[in-house]
């Protein structure tokens, strides 16, 4: 099974490290993480490189494809190179998957339309400028389409689709491989639970970001 | 603040990303990576290389220092430059941080000594050996001692930090920006819940990866 993760610049890393550590860990699997410039792609926070190996058209036919959010999602909204990719490689993937703003990506470049979806709290309302209907849910899959809330909701997807690919069986010896039984010391992960102060916090960090 | 991440080849990429995408987005906080070979440095998996721009020497004085685990773990075991800048900057810094089996390489260093400290649950017989406690708990906190479980419990463990060294609400805040509120589809993250089949699983998977 070929897995293609796409990057760019202002990629935010646990989007897309999440899913990678579980698919990466599934039997007969090879992972590439791919990008319309090759080389050295930098994230957000701006202290993270990674070497991306392949462009596009290396990618030709993955049988799964992932592209996670971040703030650089917003420089990713117009039609070129990798939305055309995106749009051809669709057609033969088995799963077409995002974490966060990957969704709005994946949106703009046409896939989404018609389809259920979910992105981001902060970008939840965006969707729908894309034809894609918003779903308030930390996992949605509708269709041959994968989609996770933001950021940490990646690893939730990727366990989901671990079971799809390879087995209930699988899917939980990686959930213990990575030994993925969250105890989060506060409950703030979601903007319905979180404190009032945390929420302005957030959301001034925030402003501004998301497109 | 500086915040140092020390990777090693055949590090396993969430034990460190987790941690790097919470601490990472404190006020007035600057992530460095840092290795004893710097340049690009591959992961156990094989398929993503991140490139290191600091060697051991360029972060002499860190407010934090992190290691996460993976099978690389065990080539790092060995006292020598790595174990000696471990020792020196432990001296200084506010808090000493591990997710996964980066803590067996704090306690081969000799940091952990008489200390209560948590790993992967498949090595936490391990720690024993180096005169450190061992503790079956997802985030132990121990003087200035941070020590995480397996790979995804870094996320935990940097929360508790995080709350820590800038409050409960940046804390909150950064849990709610990175919309962590973990909706696992399976109840297998840990050796007391997870179905035997699927700890057949894992343990055949790790076999022979921990030292």
């Amino acid at each position: 099974m070929h897995v293609a993760i796409v990057l760019y610049p202002g990629f935010t890393s646990l989007d897309v490290i999440g899913p990678y550590e579980v698919l990466g860990r599934l039997p007969d699997t090879e992972v590439v993480f791919v990008a319309e410039q090759p080389g050295l792609v930098r994230n957000d926070l701006r202290s993270l490189s990674i070497n991306v190996v392949a462009g596009l058209a290396d990618v030709p036919e993955p049988d799964v494809v992932l592209i996670g959010g971040g703030p650089g999602q917003a420089d990713q909204m117009a039609d070129g190179n990798l939305h055309e990719w995106l749009r051809t490689v669709d057609r033969t993937a088995a799963w077409t998957a995002s974490a966060c703003t990957g969704s709005l990506i994946l949106a703009a470049a046409g896939v989404l339309n018609g389809r259920r979806a979910t992105t981001h709290w902060a970008a939840l309302g965006n969707l729908a400028e894309f034809g894609v209907t918003p779903a308030n849910e930390r996992v949605v899959i509708d269709g041959h389409y994968a989609t996770a809330a933001g950021v940490s909701a990646g690893i939730d997807m990727a366990l989901t689709l671990a079971g799809f690919l390879a087995g209930d069986d699988m899917a939980q010896a990686v959930q213990l491989i990575i030994e993925y039984a969250p105890e989060p010391p506060y409950h703030a992960g979601s903007l319905d639970v979180a404190p009032a102060k945390a929420v302005e916090i957030a959301k001034a960090k925030l402003s501004g970001r998301l497109s």
